[in-house]
């Protein structure tokens, strides 16, 4: 099989700023899906080398979620940074799930571990297709490259 | 036992905005996080009578969550309008794990459901405490009147 | 002139959040966009009775801003509680000039003020397009009305 | 003078994502204060070698924000990729006044300006301070090593 170039297993990096804490002084517990959303998306474009935007506008495709999961483990604050390790737990038919795995690079504690599914689909009839035969070629690269 | 004034079950109401959307015209996955927790915030004002900020600045109790989850059924968009009915799930020494069910005022369709989990502690030691006699005979009494 | 049902002045009232603040306690600067989004969008449901979902998915007008501007006069917490009182600064031919005043309910005093600009446009061609007609005219007459 | 190592001029760059997008396809309006937020402490990060959660725990110095102005030249989708330009306007005893530029990436065309004052104040008695003079320093070289 031909080298697809991608990093795996995928970390997304992210400072923790001002702006996500809360009057506790850690990150707000509402802020946590958008980061996972960032991981997710950032993810995509590693792994099928297209963003949300270009798939939705580009390919008619939309991955809208069906279950997003989060257990809080230890709390996140600007001096801990971030690093979101992208798991691939399941691919089917239509649907991705994601483990997401949230460690303080301050002291590689564990923050937060988070599953999150969704399906594919077309975006004009909205309903669920089955992801495209290329991208379930770079998605099961991925998840072989990871095991390995 | 006295009546304690509350509105049982407990409805948030909020309309979806322009600010809400993403390109696909629906609410934002990510957003949904930040929706249940203004739910749940607005769920403590009605039962407790005191929001998060004053819950932690004034009695010293913060209320981390542990686990949030959320099972996405219909799409929102700014015709739709919410309503999040908030449940009891199940109250326990320090947990407290709260069932949300968000409808669209639409169609009265299910858009979401969700289940949040916090756990009471003391901010200064940030070790979970139990429950306040007090909060706890108010939450028994939401439950109770929503089952009823 | 047939009386136009509408609140004049229009206030916006908003509880704070404890999702709003930030370590400092008080609502976070990068908020302020989005609360005065809030109370912009929340007068065009007032005034005109669309909001800008539906100006931009039935009839075809954007509103995009040109301009965005707040001075902060006094911070939020959640013991506020805030009103936002909305002006007309000036009307143009595409244009809408609105003045945003923000007062805290707790003790009356301002919080913040604000300037934003926006042109009405022709979502296709993305080009500037008069105000139509009738809305010109509630506009007008809830600037009388507040002047009055 | 001995040099201090900071990027000259420094620009914040960050991917424009699907969650800062709205139904018209482009990043939303409310989203541009938390962008141009994130723009200033990434320069604080790299001219003062401190971010905001350590100036005020650690140092106990705020930079409460007392005015934010941004002008919108052209929009930003996800297409596009944003680069904003930090420069210091001017710098009073307490107050900096840091002017914003944000460029496509896409096509080198400007997508907004903006203007944002900040004090400098003792977190403790909310009253401002002169802005320390090792900062002052610091803000100095930058500000000629840009006009340089």
């Amino acid at each position: 099989m031909k080298t697809i170039p991608m990093q795996t297993p995928f970390y997304y990096r992210r400072p923790i700023r001002w702006g996500d804490t809360d009057v506790a002084g850690i990150v707000f517990t509402g802020h946590y899906f958008d980061i996972c959303m960032e991981a997710i998306e950032s993810w995509f474009i590693e792994v099928l080398e297209l963003d949300w935007f270009i798939l939705t506008q580009d390919h008619g495709i939309g991955t809208p979620f069906v279950h997003a999961e989060v257990d809080f483990h230890a709390p996140l604050t600007p001096r801990d940074g971030l690093s979101v390790r992208v798991d691939v737990e399941r691919m089917g038919n239509s649907s991705l799930s994601l483990a997401l795995t949230g460690k303080r690079n301050s002291d590689d504690q564990h923050s937060f571990t988070g599953s999150f599914i969704c399906c594919f689909s077309d975006i004009r009839t909205m309903t669920n297709i089955p992801i495209p035969e290329w991208m379930r070629r770079r998605i099961d690269h991925y998840q072989q490259s990871c095991a390995a």
